[in-house]
């Protein structure tokens, strides 16, 4: 009985082909959804931005949806921000304006984006993760349930300052990341931490304060008695480099861009 | 006002006696709601899975809830669950599929269920709850606010290994557990703490990484000068014990059930 | 082609002049809207207590949302709360009975208010705040994202104590305030603290367990080479003593009433 069309969509909306929209789901104006999206129960697309309470001649910036996205319900994304192609959201997701994502990124169930950040592609965030204004992350980066990036190192201040995460990075469930940050390649944030300094590439850091503990091929994979680190050589579900080697996909057109 | 027969039942739903359904909710496919259960405004339960989006043959696997249930305004239930009898949420709950719960659980505001998971009777969640897939929990275990069970230790990995507490154990507010922990019990978390190790019947756990604190009877209560814990002989409130003594009733045929 | 009038109205709620009112937005009995506000989408306001589920002589009680007051999408108001003049909220916010907000306020997405509280005026809470019950807090108190403020010292337990804070305080992201604490003015409690003690007047607290670091005139602002705290000498966007000098606002009429 799903997508029946009792959903409410703006004339200034450009729908792609086979984009099927959930009951009650808003779509605002001028929001563009890509071929084969899903929209599902209860979401709002394209809300509109906070000048247009009290702005007269406000005029909806351009929400962009890339194609095969699926966003699930009672999520809220406002105007003025890009999602590549294969988006996906969790329920309850919020999304605020100049939100620009890559391709194939994951945001989990009640996610807060605060609007004014950048993900590179195939970014997956967890459930209850908090991304403050100005912070910008690479490709691949993972990041778990409950983490918050925070911008201003001396509250309330005006000078915010974003954090910074390059590629494969994974900052684990509860961490706490402090204003003005920077996070290397394929290094680890543990879990619970709060990372009040800036992490090199391959390095995990851990505690409160987090403290540098090891390199990250010190991790050991019990259960295969090798490293786990650098993880995309040992995890590949639903990634590029699904069924071939890592390095030769880094080799590869494809691969190259994310080699950085 | 309420419940004005403005929302969307499947066909195919069964809706028990005196059910009363909120405007804008959405019952889908092969639900069924117990009798005199209250499901709120803009709720949606029975949400079809993942499969829904892309299979054309997909039918909605069944939904119950049970009997005397409340669900809060703005929650969301996937399909493919089975919640006992008197299941309260809060607003703005997500429930993904395969969630099996017991008798009078309650699940607080904004709390992520992510599926597959399994909890007794009477546990209770407060808000900002997040439980990863393959995690059980008995009877009676109380989670505070924004605790996070987590299940991947090599994150990302495919060894997802879920934690499993014991009956009356209390998680407080804040705490992340990590992957494959065993809390037996009557043992309490203590807030904000990281459990990384396992935690015996009757212990208490604090810190980041927490240790090993004393057995629960130790913890005072000031007010009635006695210990609290095990908190069952002084906290009875809406609990099977209510009026009668905690170790009679354990004895009783309904409390047997528990004992272990 | 927002606010289209496809939203429901109780015949006794009293809406102010030029009140605008999302689509699918519910104003449950005996609301009353100040002027000018604006009621987003999906919002529920006096969203009926838990008596009005079993009760049948249930009335609701009156909700009272100031003038010029703005309630972001998705967001649920419970009955018998009362907001002062312009009150806002972020998305997916949930506030539940008895929550008295002075004016000027502002609740993050996502936040969860427990009900019966009181905040004064000029309180900022950030995104995914947990407010318990009982808890009661001065004027221009800012808490960032993810902070908790538990109530029950020995849960589950039927002595809830909520905490206090003065004027001016600042309490940092991710941190979690046990039952009972007092927080003095002009005081800060430091990003992912366990604060288990009391705060007097200008310090700061942190760590976990939070201990006294120094008072708040020590923390160096690098950019102005002054101390950044007291912060209303250097911070003032939106608050009433901008363009104004702040000790010259404290002695003004406006000012005189938050000078304690």
């Amino acid at each position: 009985m799903r997508f029946q069309k009792k959903y409410t969509v703006s004339e200034s909306a450009i729908i792609g082909h086979n984009v099927r929209i959930g009951q009650n789901a808003i779509i605002h104006d001028h929001v563009e959804i890509g071929d084969n999206s899903i929209i599902c129960e209860n979401c709002i697309i394209g809300e509109p931005t906070f000048d247009s309470y009290y702005d007269e001649n406000y005029e909806n910036p351009k929400t962009i949806i890339g194609s095969e996205s699926l966003i699930r319900s009672g999520t809220i994304i406002y105007a003025d921000s890009i999602f590549g192609d294969c988006f996906k959201t969790g329920n309850l997701v919020s999304i605020r304006e100049k939100s620009i994502f890559g391709q194939n990124c994951i945001v989990g169930s009640m996610s807060d984006i605060q609007g004014h950040v950048i993900f590179g592609d195939y970014c997956r965030l967890n459930s209850h993760v908090q991304i403050s204004a100005k912070c910008t992350f690479g490709n691949f980066v993972f990041i778990y349930p409950f983490v918050i990036f925070t911008n201003d190192p001396i509250p309330p201040s005006n000078y915010l300052i974003g954090s910074k995460v390059g590629n494969f990075s994974q900052i684990a469930a509860g961490s706490v990341v402090l204003p003005g940050i920077t996070i290397g390649k394929h290094s680890i944030v543990g879990a619970n931490s709060l990372l009040n300094k800036n992490v090199g590439d391959f390095e995990l850091y851990a505690g409160n304060p987090a403290v540098k503990v090891c390199k990250v091929n010190y991790i050991w994979d019990n259960e295969n008695k090798q490293p786990h680190y650098p993880w995309p050589y040992n995890f590949e579900r639903g990634l590029p480099w699904e069924g071939v080697n890592f390095d030769e996909w880094l080799k590869s057109e494809a691969g190259q861009k994310y080699a950085g």
